[in-house]
């Protein structure tokens, strides 16, 4: 197992993907890491006794503000376009990179490639359920903007084979973002995408869901097209960051009652704080493709980077990619 | 200043709405309420001194799981239909309700009727701008599932008219929902939106806002389609609700320290709740009919109700349907 490392994406790059991947490695020691970047802003983060973690130094990195297609095409000696190039070409399994989203899914688009059969590869992400252990996908989270209810309908079966392969779950409910939970409700691209999920055996579609119920758990895959699912998953960050930042300025200007009654919920605050965390799941995965491309928020520390390459690792052991070559490309007449 | 009450609408009805119009005469006296509803019930929450509450007597009223058009239809003496028809014929100058939000938008569109020039009236709502006393408009909710670049253009034009005329913000800010903030960003529909809201000299347009950001107060209004707004609307609200519910029993769960705890805390959780209280801003606003049609959710308390009748007192003495109807009807020739 080979997981190709773009060292230099991120915030913290390449610092905390350095310790990230140290941290995963004492955990897989089979795993081989390639980090690619600046070998001696890497070789900093390193001891020598790592034989599992190879440098290939590169002096060119893709920026947070560059333009992904443009970047893509052009810095062809970036660490993320190595990566994506190292897979392409057989000596990785899987890239995984903290850095630009769009660049990110350009290089899994244009290098590593398509799944045939497959139209348009989704962003997944697992988000979690509130008050429980579990968690559900939603897709397309915007590698997208525009779908055609055939899409919709791919989505659902790629959720539903990760939610299975990755996840362990046996029969993942599959629901539809929609309106409205009748059948009846919906745009033109929701109502049609009904009637194709509803005839789509391979999967279980439990019909429509709403935006206010999916954190509850309704489903374990959420189907929606990548605008809608862009919006949905930002108004959830965006309505969590705020909540979490109001209550704290609430505690600090309630004065010393406040910061004792802080002190005592403590554990109950820590609590929310890690039942709203998605980082716990791993990074989003570009998922249609013909490797694991996975991607985590520029933000992250090491130990969110070290979650991200056990999701991989769990993809690329559960084989998930080659069932979805399996049932999407057209057989062959032997 | 006349508004026809939709007395049976809600679950707390006739209870909530008749003691919140009771709340709200007290502050506007001018105002006549026509309560429409069964009078044994409503007469129980008034006394006989309200010589500015008459009560149009009625047995029939549109449940929560009617199918709104064709309940319009067919049940003609509804209370929400006869409070629609009320309004129609002159006899009052805007409808509340607390009912069936799909039957009172389509007996806003059916009986009450649009201004001339507006294709799509669209559902608007004030949610709340973390941190700040101020708030955002959003629209179109959901009262379309499918719209062209137009009709948000119009959106953007009628939540323009609103922050003006209604919350009193003298150039508001327009902000077009998106997938990213940068021009070139979106989909096909909000590419061209784009497009066309920069051409609209009569509003102050800033750009593309992502979900991410409008809880924060990026834009004064916030253009987006029904769709895409109903699942920002919901998400927003799910999560606002799933974190309060998971501090509750966090708090509850981490014994009586997590109590004293919340006890000291009283006014800093109390804050939390009331900052993203969006009932503080009154109800939703079917917007672009040639009366103010409002709705408030249907649990509503009397405060609430007593709020958007301030909300419709507003609406109605800023004259804002008389100054939509002089930007969009078509001048006739003197």
């Amino acid at each position: 197992m080979r997981i190709a490392v773009d060292a230099m994406g991120g915030d913290n790059a390449p610092q905390a993907i350095v310790e990230g991947v140290l941290l995963a490695s004492k955990d897989f020691p089979t795993i081989e890491f390639q980090l690619y970047g600046k070998e001696s802003e890497i070789k900093k983060y390193l001891t020598n006794d790592q034989s599992n973690i190879k440098i290939i130094h590169t002096d060119e990195k893709i920026n947070s503000d560059d333009e992904p297609v443009r970047a893509i095409r052009r810095k062809k000696q970036a660490s993320m376009v190595l990566a994506a190039q190292a897979v392409k070409n057989g000596e990785a399994d899987a890239i995984f990179s903290a850095g630009n989203t769009g660049a990110l899914l350009a290089a899994g688009l244009l290098i590593v490639g398509r799944i045939k059969g497959i139209e348009r590869p989704g962003l997944l992400s697992t988000m979690p359920v509130i008050g429980s252990d579990t968690g559900f996908d939603l897709l397309d989270l915007g590698a997208n903007a525009d779908n055609k209810p055939e899409h919709l309908v791919q989505y659902g079966i790629l959720g539903s084979f990760y939610a299975q392969n990755v996840r362990g779950i046996k029969k993942p409910r599959v629901g539809l973002l929609n309106n409205g939970t009748e059948e009846t409700k919906g745009s033109e691209l929701t109502k049609k995408t009904f009637e194709l999920l509803s005839q789509e055996e391979s999967i279980h579609f439990i019909g429509n869901v709403e935006a206010r119920d999916i954190l509850t758990g309704v489903a374990d895959v959420v189907v929606t097209d990548g605008f809608t699912g862009n919006a949905v998953l930002k108004s959830i960050e965006g309505t969590a960051l705020n909540i979490v930042s109001l209550l704290k300025k609430s505690i600090l200007d309630s004065g010393l009652k406040g910061k004792i009654g802080a002190l005592l919920l403590k554990d109950a605050l820590k609590n929310l704080k890690d039942e709203m965390d998605y980082a716990k799941y791993g990074g989003a995965v570009l998922f249609g493709l013909k490797a694991p491309v996975v991607k985590t928020h520029g933000s992250t520390g090491p130990e969110a980077v070290a979650t991200t390459i056990r999701q991989i690792h769990t993809m690329l052991e559960s084989q998930v990619v080659a069932h979805l070559v399996e049932k999407f490309e057209p057989k062959s007449q032997d």
